[in-house]
């Protein structure tokens, strides 16, 4: 038997995930604590509607210092109102007082059904029974990461160690997504949590970067959730000499595997779109500028038409093209290399920008890989942007469509 | 028989559609003439990928003046490099040459597949036959309207008139979609002409700020193609004092007819939506602002999910509130009623942000219409906005993926 490792094997980190009966059958509630205050930052949903939850922890977050987080799931406590900001109070106030730690080091999250009443009681006694049962036993990490889950079919988790000054670094996280069948309840969260000893605003500007280029690369419909929030807690009990600047040892380090795990965690989000039937990974190369170039691998991963092309295995650059055309950024397609196929094998099917000669029934073979690869080289620079995304199916319409209020 | 007025009706216009062998067996040659000079305003596809023939017009409606339209279907000139841009200029050439009039007086527009060589020899050949055929008798109407479609399942078309000065003032109309079925050949091309007197410079204002709360206010596919153009000729001869300002007598006469005309043929487009089951139309009222209202149109009417909604007859609040929440806009939704039904009739489900009470059976009985009525109030201004769209449906995604290039 191989042992997994997950977020209780980072130092000072216990966590518990219970059922609370706010969903019918499935854990609904995770609580992750570090032993000690952690240096904390956040990103959260862009919408203009935002979950009470993430008013709560976007203030709690901001002196970049946090001990706890605490996730429902089953209730999104989205354009719930008063109603709702009480019970997303409520949730810190019985945290903090549990765990006698001050309200302002308690982040929360909900997942779930927007525009339901908030069960506040049922979470609150939850809580109040479940603090109890914190552990760094491997098994809580489990049920962590499936308490986080509302239609995800599998849960989404993520470990790696490292070192800097020979100390030995721990990283975990847990993520969920949009289960491509109640995308109204596909919220996007992810936490993940190190014993890294790294200091509170260099943390922040890592995180924000990171996320661009992961979770924020990612598309399985075009909305962004109400509920959308990553967060990252570093601890320092790995006891390193503390990372405060990006000259110091251990920064590149701490950057380079921060963004691994993130995008570890978003390809587990894509290839749970259940209506999905491929992943695909878009590529532009050799841009001006990395916004560029990310801002064109997401404009042709949104792109319906892109997405049902993939969908009929159908190499149809006109429609990729035109996608980058409508990115509302410079774009001269007469320069362009355009390359589709699998993983293992791509296919020239632009050559600036006139159509190349190929194989098409070869092609539509390679394009039967449950993974597709697109990379648009633009000649135009060194940039490089990458970004993942799942084709557009009759199932993905079917479930969005018999799923009903 | 009711007579059917069309362009043919207009003072000065002669056209005619032919056959040219393009297209297999349908009319893929359009040619619309006016006996003098008119003044002409265009509006053009904000692709950064842009076809042939576009950056012809583009050219030559910048004097403000045109005096013939030539347009070819089942060819997009589009990715088509050298080739193609000497393909555009010689439609232009041999209309010129065989109207005797000044090449800047000649607009041009392809629609059909993108990327294939232009087939430039047959499109003359068949210009220099078939412009001696211009002729307005009314059957030569009917033969435009139906040479510039592609995969349009109806031909769509317009006629107005109404007086300026007691003059009598006539407008007409023809407009091609997408059908949803071959989108990347779903331009959408719109061509208006009018005997009315009217300055150049106003006109294209006035075709601006129309084009903006009409054929910018439909969605089929989120893609705006590489062909898209809407443009306008007013040649004089109703001989009314000529418009050149917002105060002159008949000014608001003709922009509301313009409107009127534009949003007439606009949800023609939207109705041949073929993979789509309803027509959706979407109000935004009491806005701070018209921007404000026909952006969050936009981005409710785009939204994959609530137009998968709407295919199921799911009154799904959340998901359009969340939609407008994407907009980038300021948006307060515990401020705002959110109204779903039929054209007749339709239920308030959001009251200040708070579910209202309603008879859910009674509001998917009233969604099995196929016009679906959304409208969101924000008690915020006193400014609206209004758009169409299709739903989106499992026929949609198939036949976009079962279409290969």
């Amino acid at each position: 038997m191989t042992m997994i490792k997950n977020i209780t094997n980072v130092k000072g980190i216990t966590c518990w995930g219970a059922h609370t009966g706010v969903k019918s059958m499935r854990r609904d509630l995770a609580i992750i604590f570090s032993d000690v205050p952690a240096s904390a930052a956040a990103t959260f949903t862009q919408n203009k509607v935002v979950a009470e939850p993430i008013k709560v922890s976007q203030k709690n977050v901001k002196d970049g210092k946090a001990q706890a987080i605490v996730i429902n799931s089953g209730n999104a406590n989205a354009c719930t109102g008063e109603q709702g900001r009480q019970g997303a109070e409520a949730m810190v106030d019985i945290m903090a007082h549990e765990l006698n730690i001050k309200r302002e080091l308690v982040l929360v999250a909900s997942t779930g059904l927007i525009g339901e009443p908030f069960p506040t009681e049922d979470i609150v006694k939850g809580i109040k029974e479940n603090v109890k049962k914190l552990t760094n036993k491997s098994h809580a990490g489990s049920f962590v990461a499936n308490a986080i889950l509302t239609t995800d079919t599998f849960a989404k988790e993520g470990y790696i160690n490292f070192s800097i000054n020979d100390k030995e670094i721990n990283m975990a996280g847990v993520a969920k997504g949009s289960g491509m069948i109640h995308p109204n309840m596909g919220t996007m969260l992810s936490f993940i949590v190190t014993d890294t000893a790294i200091a509170p605003r260099l943390l922040d500007k890592i995180v924000k970067e990171c996320v661009e280029k992961s979770f924020n690369m990612i598309t399985v419909d075009g909305d962004t959730s109400t509920n959308d929030m990553v967060a990252v807690l570093a601890n320092g009990l790995a006891k390193n000499k503390e990372i405060t600047s990006e000259k110091d040892e251990g920064y590149e380090e701490f950057v380079k595997h921060l963004q691994d795990m993130m995008i570890h965690l978003a390809k587990q989000i894509v290839s749970d779109g259940e209506g999905a039937s491929k992943f695909i990974q878009y590529e532009v190369v050799n841009a001006p500028d990395e916004v560029t170039a990310r801002t064109l691998v997401r404009k042709i991963s949104d792109s319906n038409l892109v997405k049902t092309a993939m969908f009929g295995r159908d190499p149809n650059w006109g429609r990729i093209i035109c996608a980058a055309g409508n990115a509302g950024l410079p774009f001269d397609y007469q320069s362009v290399d355009l390359y589709i196929g699998s993983e293992e094998e791509q296919v020239q099917v632009l050559n600036n920008g006139q159509p190349a000669e190929f194989d098409k029934n070869y092609l539509k073979k390679l394009l039967r890989d449950s993974h597709v690869f697109i990379k648009l080289d633009l000649k135009n620079g060194t940039a490089n942007g990458m970004g993942w995304g799942a084709d557009l199916t009759t199932d993905y319409v079917l479930f969005n469509s018999v799923y009903t209020t």
